[in-house]
């Protein structure tokens, strides 16, 4: 199994929420709007910038009616 | 599927930390000394109180060598 680095869950979180944002057709606008976490600070996110917190986490599947789980797993093929 | 309620998420952590945890046969102390966590903070966690960062899951998950997505899936089984 492959050891992730410091600081790698964020790329996954990052990657997986441009994803999941895309496939749901959601602008960020949108998406900061339905679970409440500002715009800029969901940029952050996607960027790898933001240590997001579990219950925010929490706040963004609720919003892309996604499992938390699936926001940070790895997929295959994925760097 | 089932939707999860605010704040779910931690107790879902709480229950897999305390079971993985367990099954790897480490104390709160050993734990903590290879995450470099506080001890009494890994309490906390084991009781829902924490808001844990993404940064701090992946230690956690390094330092039992299981991938983050494991401490926050919700088990077939659980409550």
């Amino acid at each position: 199994m492959k050891r992730t680095h410091p600081g790698a869950l964020r790329e996954i979180l990052a990657t997986n929420l441009r994803r999941i944002r895309a496939e749901k057709e959601l602008s960020q606008e949108t998406l900061a709007d339905l679970c409440k976490i500002d715009r800029t600070y969901i940029s952050g996110i996607e960027r790898g910038l933001r240590n997001l917190s579990i219950d925010n986490l929490e706040r963004l599947a609720t919003a892309l009616r996604v499992e938390p789980w699936q926001l940070i797993r790895r997929r295959d093929g994925d760097r």
